[in-house]
């Protein structure tokens, strides 16, 4: 007797920059991977949905289109719910947005059995009610929750918390560069060697290379990384109530926080090059350069994020393009953190790493 | 209903500087974790071994005395197979020694649906014919393989090149520093900022810390970089016939050789310290720092274990203590290559990444 190999139906909703890599990706591995039967039944953008009653296998690498030409209105998060639960196999909703919305669903999607996974930091970083209500229901009927790429896209940082925490290992401190933008930013700003750009323009070239967000404001505040290192820290163990329970230092000059539009706040932005450049040359003064980190203590139980000097020769100083760097420092790695560097943001790395997470899903389902 | 709680038994060989510690800390995850009631079976040193005809559980904690005390005799690798194989639940055996022997009981092991856990470089890293037989084997009524500290300890070296090769990533180059001695003796001898030590006195320093084997010179010839990148070139796709099967630079003085014991050569080296300040100023000539690497060209199936000059702002170069560096260079994360640091050897790290290997396999066991 041949064991049968195992069904498993997937919902993705959202087919954006993220979303539609991701498709493309998954109908790779559904083609070259054979341990289980992929089965699309859903995907949805933010208003369209495709699926079919009879739960037919939508084909993956043409769901876009068919999607964008085909779809229907879209059901509500109870509907689609009700729908998923006549699916054959386990199921895996897949979310590629950054929805609140759709973030507040898991904890019934999880409820009801289906696998969860995503690179929304919503749901991780909002409120500590979601996020004990999203851990309560995980298990259920075998479900799961991944977010790798909730941090750093698909670099390893997530798995790695996780395994350094579930093999007894203590965290004492966790600290590093998380946004790609402030990466950048810091990098040309006040690079290790060389004089760097005006702060003012260094901002408008991150935005011309589609390093931003389009009011660069939404990165400057402070708010992406805080978002990240909270994760970080609960999964570390403490109860950080909320992405703005601690202090975080804004990068936009208190005079802009109110202008209109991010065009305004361009224009105006270089009347404070001297703001930046005293952060820049007070660092100098000690050999040192500036940049943008996110930190958790874990001891003291303290999170910050915000402007920092490093010597020359620190990793987070050297760090190169708009690259992350996550430092682990922990009881048994000692003085020298466990280290993970690289892009941590774009879609195609970060649709790998959701891709990498349905892939650990599937190898717990036989 | 309530669940039951799925039963696992684990045979641990070897208890040493990694298993000793890998027993203290199963025991923390034993008492600490619930989700699978672990029965340690069977344990074994290089000459005795503790285990009960009626599969009683041994104590954990004092797993390591008890067989010192009360240790019978070391059964045959079919003898313990045959043991095993009526162990209650799944088997999964923990290979923490550097054995030959138990490296080629592998596939034996896999086909009777034992999980292999281990740090052992040998199985993966020896003939072409082994590494076929344990995947052949491995899959066998559910077996598992995890070797994760095969290459750099705990880092996540093998968990993230195996996702983004199933993932469908191209990977072209891996590159690194995979050896703790030589990063200490390199970082020493030619640090980026000041002139450094004599090479001479560098190894016999290393020694003195125990960073290196009893004989410095089983770190030198370059041998144990070899077993690693061979690993990693074969999870790449690259069918190396064995770790010597490319041309591995030695830092062995040829004269040296064969001198008959560790004290003698270093007490010979001091005379060859000018060939390696030859290596050192030519890398200075250009700005650089020499250092010793592997690194595997996918593209053109190049492999090389060997001294190369870097930049002093590269990663490689600024790299710190004993620590290792590996880059991943790939389609998708572009120029910048992915890039995992730290500490890639000791016993608690070490023992970590095999009890991290172990949780992963008992993820995988509903």
């Amino acid at each position: 007797m041949t064991r049968s190999i195992p069904e498993v139906s997937i919902a993705v909703i959202g087919a954006g920059g993220v979303g539609s890599v991701f498709l493309q990706q998954l109908a790779w591995v559904a083609k070259n991977k054979t341990s289980h039967s992929l089965r699309l039944v859903y995907v949805a953008i933010i208003d369209k949905a495709l699926y079919h009653v009879d739960y037919a296998s939508i084909d993956i690498e043409s769901a876009v289109p068919t999607l964008e030409e085909k779809g229907g209105p879209l059901p509500t998060i109870p509907q689609t719910i009700e729908y998923l639960t006549g699916a054959p196999g386990k199921v895996i909703v897949v979310d590629n947005t950054s929805s609140q919305a759709v973030a507040e669903a898991y904890p019934s999607f999880l409820s009801k059995g289906f696998s969860v996974v995503t690179p929304n930091k919503k749901a991780f970083s909002g409120s500590w009610k979601l996020w004990e209500a999203i851990f309560a229901g995980e298990g259920t009927a075998g479900s799961m929750v991944y977010h790798e790429c909730s941090v750093g896209a698909a670099l390893p940082i997530i798995s790695t918390l996780k395994e350094l925490i579930a093999t007894g290992d203590e965290i004492t401190r966790i600290e590093g560069v998380f946004s790609g933008t402030m990466s950048y930013l810091f990098n040309n700003f006040a690079p290790t060697q060389g004089t760097g750009g005006k702060w003012s323009d260094e901002v408008k070239k991150a935005m011309q290379l589609g390093y931003t967000e389009p009011d660069p404001r939404d990165d400057l505040n402070g708010l992406d990384v805080a978002r990240k290192i909270t994760i970080l820290a609960r999964l570390a163990g403490l109860p950080i109530k909320s992405a703005t329970a601690f202090s975080v230092q804004s990068l936009i000059p208190k005079e802009l926080e109110s202008v209109k539009s991010g065009e305004e706040f361009l224009q105006r932005l270089p009347e404070f090059d001297s703001q930046m450049n005293q952060h820049k040359e007070a660092a100098e003064k000690s050999g040192k350069v500036v940049r943008f980190i996110g930190s958790v203590d874990v001891t003291t139980k303290q999170l910050k994020v915000g402007l920092e000097a490093f010597d020359k020769s620190h990793p987070i100083a050297s760090l190169k393009g708009s690259d992350n760097i996550i430092s682990f420092y922990t009881k048994r790695y000692g003085d020298l953190p466990l280290i993970v560097q690289g892009a941590g943001a774009g879609g195609p790395v970060t649709a790998m790493g959701v891709l990498g997470d349905l892939l650990k899903v599937l190898t717990r389902i036989a």
